[in-house]
Formats: structure tokens, sequence, C-alpha cells
């Protein structure tokens, strides 16, 4: 109920801070005899490490997994999956300077007035680090969607104002910025940089899709799969919006131009165009599930800003570190593991209220 | 689990079809001592209600609220409240001719995909009068929230391309696009028209603000009010994306520029803009919340349309009978709704969850 | 959370006051395509239903079942089900007098302390009439497990101190305590006479047996079959203890006696006893899973009682009226439904958490 | 959904197996500002842990417990609190010639029926040591109780035949099976040696009482008090029946001598006699809470049994190793710590759910 669970028939619970000792998860609902191991897991974790490219925080975090429970000789066991990455290396002492003063943008201010209190330390659990955990989550998802061909992949379509003109799907893994478009993933990077040099930050879009879902998954009324995913996603700090298929440029067509008109050819059922992203009624349709976000330039800049102090008084913050000048890249992984645990979830859901 | 459940403290269960006996909603978390009547519920309804005007679906539909259980002498008793809306009138008979077939844009497909089933009639539980228990529910919200003071108010801010230029929230209720700017209201009304005269529908953008929220609302991690208020939205029918304070927008912003910077004046703390839309962290600042939705056209269109029927030979359909031409005016009260249910079981919440 | 809704892949949420308009319930979770009908219900209730003979309150309640949603052409639409049942020609006028006294073994008291306010009018929300809702929502439970082959049988055991001898089941049915020995019966129900007779009542043991139940349901830890079990039995208003198979027998036995021995024949695994009850380790055996429940005597007896009244004074209390001088013969249905919902919420959930 | 969470708005979700690499808790809802620390758990773990005397297992296990997360500054911050206690030391081996018969009275069948697969290590995820994690989180449950002078204590009421007969609170922790009579304690100190001398086991009967609970707490229906602590005690493995208050033995009484009088005294409510067990209609009383488990004796036992194998074959086994001849001395923490874990839950639950 306070925040930290995330799904219902494939659950998950996480903890940590980004200065504690160590962040976590555990997975609740995954059945028995899945095949997974420590590399599964760090394989999606390496993808969400800092110190990727020179367009994320040179940072150094070795984020290595540790599988604690749940699984035995190689197989789950249906008991709950614990895993840990302890945090290491971490310096608390740049916090220290900044300790009673409100970072624009960040948790700060808020938590302080939720909790009357602030874990200055990094953000504490209102920091990104806490995505390990999720992306570790995610990556069991993964396994168990896979086990029905279903996979998710994610990319980044616009950074800095520069939009993705061309979709080559080997390319994603091969830029620093996570773009489907090598021409343009080049711009993107040149976009980020040139923020760097100023102290300052950009946003942008990526884009997550999620390729042979069956059609009949999701639930009606409040948890319809559009549902689940927008409020995975607006889970994710940074995010700002969420979009399925068409999205806002729906709000500017007519209905003969939105709905997708449905064709049966071999036996099968084929939709025209995909305004819908895959979901209507809250149920998939069997076409692709397409999900857009929106990301927020990173808050911490080195660019002095105004702000307030933990006693009310007017101050100026000037944040020092080694910050993403664009976090889009970092998101990739995040968005689809967090798409992914909806899906799990969906999935075993599904199997519980099938049909007599 | 099902998808027809909203809520953890303060929580709604809906039921009932369109066609059915009636619609309903059980209300629980309520606490005791709440002045409540029939008249509260009926006034929201009202708002949601076919037959208002010109741009909605002259469809004649009552809906008279009748409040079943947990209220006493005019005040709530912390039982469940249960409340029905009888469906009266319903002819059913205008599906019966495209019973197998399935309407584009709608839930018929995948209801029968899930389901191995469909109930034609009127849509069913997909039905957007499946929303009358989300305002009736929404109705009890805005009455607890009053107690603190938080106000909800929904308004079109554009539609079939035309966008509002001017705020008057006297306005709102005057014109029937639910704009808070007459002008852009008369021309909206204009582009409805026209659509309708082809047989054709408009979609539009529907922004929700929810006033003197106190900072501190909300859950960090997966439970973040935007999170929240983004399901919430999403679980609309016709909503296809979501926005949160500067939203899309955010994504071309630089870091220096989307940041809100923070002053103290007369020992309060004031932010210079509102970027993030009231919410940061996934907590409340004491800002506006401000959250916008992408709606749709109406699917039900009266242009033909290709589509398959159930048994998977392809076929058209022209869809007869008396339907919105545009759904945002009639979405405002529901979103307002949506948006007061995030809020009343935050604000639950919230009280279990204090500092020592 | 707040205490009306139970279950969680099938789930029922229960509303309504011994006095108000009605009492009602809503299932979320049952599957497509379930043959129901209200008779499937009525039959349960009444069962339920008072007046049905000498040891029973004479008061005469119809209880007539009205299926408002969720059910189409006679099958489940896999929408959720409502149901009511209107509060017909109830006498408000006899609690009047009493409406400021706490009455001894009654609610009046809690509620008030936790309400701050009291719904005397018979009990309001505490009411027993609160468990037509439970019994609904149990004959749809037991439509789903009959599907399985199981069944959910109660009886009497133990009534004013008389105990069971013999078990004819087919007696159950037969006479007015629903003791499956005639012979104890016949006593149980003078015991009840003569206790009624000073306008006292007396307590009992109620059994129940569920049949055929697969081995391999119910959930580890927090989950177990068991203690779901103690807990929907012991959420009955009148019951005070819940024991499984040998249940406090098992504190007084030796581990060489306790454990049941295991033997196969034919393929097929038999225990040797069923000191278990059917369960091990929260998990059923595929034997009769048996529990039984301690009711207490009906706390309304028109023997005069000392008490307080909501002002903190003194007091003496005489309850008139017709209240069941036992309420064993009426708890079967109720604590049969209890069981039901477990055994199909575990049911379903098993199938969502089954193994690769 | 899967078993391994307890509660709502205090939530613990435990991991970890008998002989995997650590069992662990995290704990989600406690309120920021809760001084705590690793010796406020170690205490009670202290109390659970094997070795403890001669009624015990001798089995050497340290179980130092470490905290992860969610405590800064010696307080708790409002994020997950996790915790872990290493498993050291485990010796596998005895389980290998075991590891194809399922052990009589154990989950070892249920287990393999239900997961189709078994982790014969030391009973796996069914192990006692499983509560460790929940003796954790009741310590962190015990201290939120202690901020509004709630306590809970247990005791061993009966073993092996032999009843307590005086009550003397001190005693409890000074003699072996956590007796509060001192000669009682010594005749079931001596009835356990001559079942372990046989190789054989005895079981009792434990009882949990709660002080200073404040009237007005728990949820109505199913939510009542009562039942959610019936759940609780009956989640713990070896435990075959609970009641509250005069439980059982109410099923002989008259409603005159059961219904508890009520009398007024310096503005104070009191009781006459506590046959409630301090709840009524599910709410605390503010009387005593007071709840009895029975408790089987131990399964795992040198005197040899009849079973069969996984492949269906008869056999026969006869269990090594070092295994307690009664568990009750180590249930009363246990027993303690869950019945903390309802209160916690109930109280937090409560604060949002006051009056108007």
């Amino acid at each position: 109920m306070s925040g930290n669970v995330f799904g219902k028939s494939f659950q998950i619970i996480t903890f940590g801070e980004s200065h504690g000792k160590a962040v976590g998860v555990v997975i609740d609902g995954v059945q028995a005899g899945l095949r997974i191991g420590e590399d599964d897991i760090q394989k999606e974790l390496d993808r969400r490490r800092p110190g990727q490219s020179a367009v994320t925080t040179p940072r150094k975090e070795e984020d290595k997994v540790e599988i604690l429970s749940g699984v035995f000789e190689g197989k789950t066991t249906g008991a709950p999956i614990a895993m840990l990455v302890w945090n290491k290396g971490m310096d608390s002492s740049k916090y220290e300077k900044i300790k009673d003063l409100f970072r624009p943008g960040q948790a700060d201010f808020t938590y302080f007035k939720k909790f009357g209190f602030r874990d200055y330390r990094g953000g504490g659990r209102a920091s990104g680090r806490e995505t390990i955990a999720r992306v570790a989550g995610g990556a069991v998802a993964k396994k168990i969607l896979a086990k029905k061909g279903i996979s998710v992949v994610g990319y980044s379509t616009e950074i800095g104002g520069i939009k993705a003109k061309k979709f080559d799907e080997q390319e994603i893994e091969r830029n620093s910025v996570r773009c489907a478009d090598k021409q343009a993933a080049a711009k993107m990077e040149k976009a980020i940089l040139a923020a760097k040099a100023k102290g300052d930050s950009v946003g942008g879009i990526v884009e997550i899709v999620a390729r042979n879902v069956p059609a009949g998954l999701g639930e009606p009324v409040f948890g319809k799969l559009g549902a689940e995913i927008a409020k995975a996603l607006m889970s994710i700090g940074a995010v700002k919006g969420v979009e399925i298929g068409a999205g806002f440029a729906a709000a500017r067509m007519k209905g003969s131009e939105c709905n997708d008109a449905m064709r049966s050819s071999g036996g099968k059922v084929a939709f025209k165009s995909n305004n819908a992203g895959g979901i209507l009624g809250g149920i998939s349709t069997g076409q692709e599930i397409v999900a857009r976000i929106a990301v927020k330039p990173t808050p911490s800049i080195s660019i002095p800003q105004k702000t307030v102090d933990i006693h009310g008084k007017n101050s100026a913050i000037k944040i020092k570190g080694m910050h993403d000048p664009c976090i889009c890249p970092r998101v990739v992984p995040v968005a689809e593991a967090m798409v992914a645990l909806v899906l799990a979830d969906a999935l075993l859901t599904q199997q519980a209220r099938g049909k007599y």
C-alpha cells in the first residue's frame, strides 16, 4: 500500500536507498521450474549501469547481482526470489554540503514534507538507483514472457528536440543513446554533449514495443492494460507523460481515421493500422503494443539555481558531481522492465481468469 | 484483481452492463460521519448524463441514483456505501443486427478473445455507461476532499483541432463543450456538428486541475501520485495519453528551463513555475496538480467501416443510433471523478502513514 | 482494506445493514461461461433463512435474491456479479427503546467506540443479516467447485453439551439442528427449547468437510489453506474457535500418533489417518479437509443483563423480540459458504501459479 | 497473492529457504522517525533461536540479523526495511539420503504436488527457519505497538498433557518451556525429555495476550480482529487450532454465562468477565486480547514411520538429526510476532479510517 510493491499475480517489492547498504527486490509469484541464473539478471543490469558512454554519468558502479532465494539447481522453486545489489564505494561527502538545500526538480522538498525528514545522501530512496531493483525484477518477467514468445524492446525516438526518422532495430544497442536511427543518434549525442558542456541537460522520448502479445490479455474497467502500463511507466522518476498507440495525435483525428479497420485473411484477423497501439477496451488486440514516454531533462545540473533550504530560507544551489546530461539511454532498460512486469502480471492473472 | 476494483484505502468496485438491469458501485473505506445524500451524487451524474446538448447523444437516460447502504440519518456510518442506477428503456434491438460484427475501435473483438463470448447489447460491460459508477464514487470522493478544502475541476482545452486560448472558469459549465474559453467553445461546437453531419466524430484534450492539495501527498516508487493518476485516467475507455504538468513538452526542454525554481516568502515555499504539475518524486508539492488526457474520437460512427465477424469473415459495418460525435464534454466529469478517487485514496493512505 | 472484501482471485464485497434498504454482494473474478441462475442462489439462502423451525427465530424474512449483473443468457460473462436481497418489513421500533444501551455480547459497544456512532436498528452492519451476502457469494463458489467435483458440507456435531455420535449424511437436512445423528438431533432440539423457555440460549460446534479437493491446493507461509479457512470461519460473528483435523486434540498427542502414515496402493498415495485434516504445510493433501468451529450461545437473550449506556451510565437490559435460541443450524450454510469461498479463491489462484 | 506477504497497511514479505543463502524480510508501511536498531531485532531472534536448552534442538544457529535499508541515523525513514539473516553452516548431506522420501506430517508431499518439485534440504521454504523473518518483522511491529503502550506476551499453558495452574509472568522466560507456572514447567520439561528419549515428540498449547489495546480496533465483517489473528496464528506450521477468549468452551455455555456484563465506574466501562477475549463483533473491547493455539507434536521423530517415495513406492523413514522434541517454547516468540503484526496493521489501518 505504501508504494514499494508492484503487481498482483506477479508481484515485486523493492527496497534500498542510494547510499544505504544495498538495493534489492523480492519477486513473488514466479512459478516453479523456470530456468534462471544471475547472468540473466546481470545482462539487463549492465544495460542500466552508469558509465557506459560519454553521454551517461562517468560514475563507476559495478552493480553485481546476487540471488538469495527461490532458485535451486538453476530453476525457480515457486518461492520468492530475493536479489541484492550491494552499494559499493558510495561517496556521501559531496551531499553533506547541500544536505539542507532542496534540489529543484528533485524529490527533496516533497519527501521532506511527507516524511518530516530527509535522507540527503544521493536522493535516498528517491534516487534513480532504486531502478536497479526494477530492472532485476523485469529480467525475470522477460524470461517468463520469452516462454510465450513475447519480447519487449525500447529505444529513444527523440532527444534534445532531435527526432529519429528511421527504424533499424539492430542499431539500438550500437549507439550511446539507444536510438534505432544511426544518423539521428549521432545528432542526439551531439545535442547531449552540448548541453553537458554548459552544465545543462536535455530530455527526450522513449518508445517501448511489446511483440507477440496474444489477443485477449488485460482486464476490463480499471485494470486496462493501457492503464497498468501508464502507471508502470509514469512511476519512473523522470517520466511526465505516457501515450499508447496514436496517443495525443488521436485527439486530432476523426473517428474514421482513428479506428483501425479489420480484415480477415487466412483465418486470421489483421488490423489495417495500429492507432490503438495494440489495446482496445483495455485488452490486447494481438498487434504490437506501443507506448511512448516523455522523459524530462535530468534535474541535476551544475548551472546555479534558486531554491530554499529546510529552514525556509532563500538560497542558491550549484549541483556538482557526475550526473547524466540525458537520462533517456538509461531509462530504456527501466521502461522495458516496467512493461515486462505489467505483461507478466497480466499473463499470470489471465491464467486464473480463463473461461469454463 | 480482475479490474473492477479501484483504490486501496478508499476503494470502489463497480458492476453492471449497458443493457443489464442496473449499473452500480460499492464504496469501501469512507469514514463515519460524512454528511452525504443522493442529491450530492445526482448533481455529478447529471453532468455526465447523455442528452445535455446538441453535441452529445440525444439518447434519453434519466440515471437516477439510489443509495442502498452505508448512510444513516444523512451521514455515512463507516459501512460500505452501495449505489444503484437502474437501466431504463434500453433498446437492445438495434444491436441484434450487428451482434456478430466487431465494431472497429471498440472492445468487441478483444472481449470476445478474452471471454470467448460477447454481450453485444450496447457494449455490455465495456460500455461508457459503466462510468456512471465512477462518477457516483467520485462524488463521494469529492465530498471527502472538500472537507480538506481540495477541489477538482476539468475542462476541454482542445476539440477537433481547435485549442482554447483563454481561461475563464465560470465559462466551463455554460457551454456545451465544457471549455473555459467562450470563443473557442463556439468553434469547437461547430467542428463537432460538422463531423456529426458527415457521420463522423472528433477527439480532443481535457485538462484536470486539483487545487489545495497539501504538499506531501502520494507514495514513493510505484505508488507515485502521477502514476496513480495516469492509471486512473488511462482506464477511461477513450483515453490514449496522459501527461502531468509540462508533460510531453518537458521532453524538449533543458534542465535549466524545466526545473521549477523555489522561493520562500512569508514563511511559505513558492515555486516560480509549475512544469512539475504539482508532483515531484511522486509526492505533491502543494502547487496545483495538473493533468491532461488525449481523448480519441468516438469510434461509433455511421460512415461504413471494414470489419470482420465472429466467424472470421470479412464484412462491413455502418453503426446506426445516437452516439456522441465528441465525447470530451462528457469525459470531463468522469476524469474529475477519477482524479478525485486517486486523491481521496492518497489522503486516507497518508493518514495511516504519518510520522512518529 | 476495511474488512468488507474477502478473497483475492475470487473476490467478494458485501454491503448492507440489517434495517437498511437491502443487503448485497458483488462477486469479482468469476470466469465467463458458468451456468448460473437465481435458483442456485435462492436454494442456499433458503437454508440460512429465519423461521425454518421451532429452534430458529420465528421472524418472517423472505430473502429473495435478485441478480443485477454479470449473467447473460443464463451464463456468467466474466463481469462482476451483483446480487441484492431487499430488506422487507423490518420493524425498527423495538430497537428505539434500547438505542442508547449496549447489548452485552454484541458489537454495540465496540462499533460505537470505532465509528463514534451507532446504527442501533437490529445491529446495523454487525447484524447476522450480513451473512445473506456471504451465502449468496458462497453459492457461486460452490458452483465453481462443483465443476471440479469438489463439495462442501456442514453439520452440527455438538449443541448445548450434547454430542453427535453417529454420522448419517442423509439425516443432516432432515432435522431442525442440521445434525447427522438423528437421536442426538432430537436431544439437541430439546436442549435448545429448554434454554429458550428460560429466555436463555445455547452454543455448539459445527463441522465442515470439503471433499475431492485435489492435492496441491493452497499457498505456502501466510497463505496456508488452514490459515485462510481459519480467517474465513472466525469472521462469522458467533465463532470463537477454529480447528483443523485433530485440532486441539493434537496438542495432547505424541508425534508418532499424530503423523498420518502414508501408503501407496494402485499408484495412489493414501493416508492411514487424517489428523492433518487434509492440510500439510498449508497445502491440501487430497484427503477430506475437515474444520470445526466453536459457536457461542446467541447473545440476544431475554434474561435481564447488566450493561451501560452510551453516556456511560449503568443500566440493565432485557432483550425482547424473536431471536435464535441457538444459531448453529443457521451457521451451517454460512460456514459452508465461507469454506467454499476460500477453496474457489485458492483454485483460481492456483491456476495462475502452475509450473513451467 | 502467493502467500509470502502478510498485512495491508503494515506489510511484510518474507523470503528464503532453510538451506539457501539467507532468510529475510522486507517490511513496508513503517512510518518515519521510529527509533530502531539491530539489537531490537536480535533480542527477539535470540528467543526463537535453536539450542537454548535441553528441550530444544541442539543445532547451533547464530542467526545474526543485518538491517539493509529503511533506517538512517538510527531511525526509520518511511522506506521499506529489509533485514537479512545469513544461513551459516547448513549441512544438507543428511537430507541427501531421504531426498526421495516424503516425511509424514511435513509439507514434503504437498509441496511436491503443488510445485512438481522438491527442495529436500531441511524442508526448503516450508522449514521452520522461515519464522526468523516473522520474528524480525514482529520485532518492528512490537516497537510500533510499544509507542501506544501495547504489549504482547506469550507462554505455554499445556505441554504433553500437563497444564499450567498458576500464572507468574516473571517465570516465563526463566524456564526452558516458557511456562508461567514454575512447578508445571518442571513437569513439562520432564515430559518432553521422556518423549525425546523414545525418539518421539509432544505437543501443547500456547496462549498469547495483548494488553492495552484500545477499544475500537479492528475491522467489521471479514476483517475482524479475531479473524486476522486466527489467520496469523494458523499460518504457523505446527498450529492446528486457534481460539479467542472462552473459545471452544463457549460452545458449552449458556448465553447468560457467556455474555460479559458491563459496568461503568469512574467514567470507564469495565467488563465483569472476558469470555469475548477482548473482541466483540471483530472490534477490540479494550480488555486483554486473549488467543490460544494448539501446537501439534513435532513431526520429525526418529521412530520409524511408514511412508511413500516420490515415485509412489512404499517405504519407511527414520528421521535422524537434531529436532525439537517439543516446539512450544520456540513457537512462543513466533506467535507473539504474528499477533504483534496483526495489531500493528490494524493500528495503521485504523489511522486511515477515523471519523469526521
